[in-house]
């Protein structure tokens, strides 16, 4: 069987025994195995600080841009074989798993362009230079200069190509190196673009780690330079919050956990109407895409109360033409969960969401396509029916990770937004109207629960890519419940790799000093 | 004796029992007493959020500017009843009192003019609209909101005035209803503060609360939308960064602790020279104000080989000069520590450097001027020699929160740099020099540790305020062991009082989404 290895202190490492055996999530069958068994995880993080962390910051942002579009580039060349990749190791549709592939050599490509824009300097002012005294001599020069850390990735299994590809894309653009530790049952593909890198040399030595398998004690590692971003579920986050490094060094986290993310359908967009198809097309695609496995995917439904029986008809009509089974036969629209623990916790929160609201499509006979009877990690596509969106809990409490949304009906714009702060905070709302004072009212309202908030009008709605889609140029992350943290949103994203520092003094040597670096 | 009170809940509120004493630290006598039993921490905290909460972001920022330059008017109008009691309660002198009183009148007032500048809106753009798609009316626009939570402050016993100032300036300019927690033993300037501002009926009910007396279970009532900053000890930091509301909840935490701050001799500045003269003042000042507790006070003080001796020559004859004891008695130019266990923590940290480096000012006779024998937490200046720094360790960990300071010997900017970069991350460094190849190499070797870099030359030598001096204009922080926090900085300071959100939609409608907020 296939061996994922890892790559750190510059070489492939093996590990010897306890190896974890990746499958195909439809059919069960293995496709690999990695193993992190005697991986000394403090020399992969020194080596990356020593070796990978002076080199990088030795580039300009232009110079370093250029890695970025060759990392983009090698991975655009080998498409075809990752999506393949994607779907076996994944559970996904190729479509699903261009979401994930294209997504990383296109945010890779963003920030490449970034760097251009950048251009040939090494530092990046924050701000004006701002006078502090009465002459204008003395002033003050905020400016954001690269960590000399390293930066640890642990990534969700839901998206191993966009999740490495996003997060390396803003570290290395700000000039640190990185060590990416995908999630174990989905590696596949971030072992191949590793792969990739690595025999690209694309990148310094040290510049570019990967450890494929348990994450042991890597994180006990880190120090004060370092940073550690994490995407996946809240109780990993807590955990990882307090290791001593964070606590006691003030190494900086960032966290993007689970989120009840909201579709607002607005009282003045009526069933057949523009608005009304596009909030129809979003949620059915944000059920179904990746089997509903991704962190923005919309998990609470909002209509107006006359309006909802209309909405469980037209979305239970659509989900029911979906065709589940092994992504590999044609006519499959829906693949299975990633793994079979997904599955269990998919069923899990299915019956806790039950217990409360109504069923009103998933409860069908499950008959994958192109399965061996029995296997794979099959769920259906399961929407519920709230009509008190004020006394339910679980819906705004529970995120069920996979194909599964609930419709809950709303009376007026205060009451929509008081339920949708009921989900603690999120990573993103999206509201379907053209009524600008609704929008204006509920926006507002939400807006701080939320690392985004997309508005979805008739003028437009063919224009947007659905608001699961998270675009380079926007932050993505939420407060609460979804973490906390921030990633990407254009030259935003490098901040958490850069230290910000005030300089103070004469203008002119300020202005030497800034042009130096 | 005066009862210090919390305000909570809208009303004054006197513990009975448990009550702490605080004392005039140049002579032991109690001044005041202060207790928290019986405080009911949770109903505090949600008195803020519902209450307080609401009524200032229906504000403006102008309007909240409005509510912060009364804040410091009536802090000015009442200067001398409050310097008064700085130097009764804190142990420094007239002129130490002013540098926390002013500082917090001066802080307020400058957030006051940048919520007149920021003008008659509630909501703060970042950055520019993005265009998302080919077409240009699929935009982007990232905005700042004020987080519906509480904003908890636990400030050091060193700045009972401006701490509470600065904090509450970026609190209250963002939008955010602010619970002061000062330090017990120095209480009694925000205690007086707080009675001015309650009684002046300057904010909303519920916007302005504080706590005197120990926090209790304070911490543990907090939520999801709450924020915590805190000055104070590095151990106390990790003690609230791993709390269930920030493990768990993503309670955003500010840290703002420990910091061995430098001062850079460059090779080119002369002894006698403009900058020569402008560093000895610098440090002479850092040691002796506020009896050297200051967060921001210079620690390490890095001298050419050559020069050092002269250095320590100089410093020395400047600190033998001054005159410790009663800050009341007029001849006294350097008061107590501000409390017994600062003066124990003081000794034990002399005993520490002592114990590698060569004492050279210091260990004179102590007779406080004007105070009973016996009584007052009095101790010399005190400085110390150390040859090798790259050697030396205690000189590079241990923050001596006193007015103590090492001279440093160094040989090359590379080795000065690395030497400076010990501290482990730090507030402030300042390099005192005219040479501009060698400040940009020191200065781009050492602004990723720091929070601020000072550069101080010949021809603006006599406008600086002197590193120690924090300035709202740029941000007052710094990574590693000084916490990884970020206070202050103009509009910055807003940011960890705000949530940001990604506002993604038609052009137009965003537009008059942002209009109206």
């Amino acid at each position: 069987m296939q061996v994922l290895a890892s790559y750190v202190c510059g070489a492939w490492f093996e590990g010897k025994g306890n190896a974890h055996v990746l499958v195909n999530p439809a059919t069960e069958e293995p496709l690999a195995q990695a193993s992190t068994e005697g991986l000394d995880h403090a020399a992969a993080l020194s080596f990356a600080r020593e070796r990978g962390g002076p080199p990088l910051r030795a580039l300009t942002f232009a110079e370093r841009g250029d890695l970025l579009r060759a990392m983009s580039r090698v991975i655009h060349t080998n498409r075809d074989g990752l999506l393949d990749l994607a779907m076996k190791n994944g559970g996904g549709t190729r479509s699903d798993a261009k979401f994930d592939v294209d997504g990383a050599s296109g945010t890779l490509a963003y920030y490449a362009d970034l760097g251009k824009e950048l251009g040939p300097r090494k530092l990046l002012l924050d701000g004006e230079t701002v006078q502090l005294s009465r002459g204008p001599r003395f002033v003050g020069q905020h400016v954001l200069l690269p960590r000399r850390g390293v930066a640890v990735h642990i990534n969700a299994f839901n998206f191993p190509g966009w999740g490495l590809g996003e997060k390396v894309a803003c570290a290395v653009l700000a000039g640190m190196p990185v060590v990416v530790k995908p999630a174990t049952s989905t590696a596949f593909v971030a072992f191949r673009i590793a792969e990739l890198i690595v025999e690209a040399k694309i990148l310094p030595e040290g510049a570019f780690s990967i450890i494929t398998g348990p994450a042991g004690t890597l994180v006990e590692h880190l120090q004060g330079e370092d940073v550690l971003s994490f995407t996946g579920g809240g109780s990993t986050a807590a955990t990882l919050r307090a290791i001593a490094p964070v606590v006691r060094d003030s190494v900086r986290v960032n966290v993007e956990a689970d989120s009840l993310n909201s579709a607002i359908l607005g009282a003045d967009a009526e069933p057949g109407s523009d608005t009304y198809d596009a909030f129809l097309r979003d949620v059915t695609r944000d059920i179904t895409q990746k089997t509903g496995q991704k962190c923005t995917a919309i998990r609470r439904v909002f209509a107006p109360r006359a309006v909802a029986p209309q909405v469980l008809e037209d979305l239970g009509a659509r989900l029911s033409e979906f065709v589940v089974g092994d992504p590999s036969a044609e006519r499959v629209t829906m693949g299975p969960l990633a793994t079979a623990q997904q599955l269990r916790d998919v069923r899990a929160g299915i019956e806790r969401l039950a217990a409360e609201s109504k069923l009103v499509v998933g409860d069908g006979p499950l008959e994958p396509l192109g399965v061996p009877r029995g296997k794979g990690y099959f769920v259906l596509p399961t929407l519920f029916a709230q009509t008190d969106a004020a006394r339910a809990k679980a819906v705004h409490e529970h995120e069920v990770f996979g194909p599964v949304a609930s419709v809950l009906s709303y009376d007026a714009a205060a009451d929509v937004v008081a339920a949708v702060r009921r989900g603690g905070g999120g990573l993103v709302a999206s509201i379907y109207s053209d009524d600008r004072r609704a929008i204006g009212d509920i926006a507002l309202g939400i807006a701080s629960a939320h690392g985004r908030v997309v508005v979805v009008s008739a003028k437009i709605a063919d224009q947007m890519p659905g608001p699961g889609t998270v675009l380079p140029q926007s932050i993505h992350g939420g407060p609460g419940r979804a973490g906390g943290g921030e990633e990407l949103g254009g030259v935003r994203g490098l901040s958490f790799y850069s230290q910000r520092s005030a300089l103070q003094g004469d203008r002119a040597i300020l202005e030497a000093v800034c042009e130096k670096g």
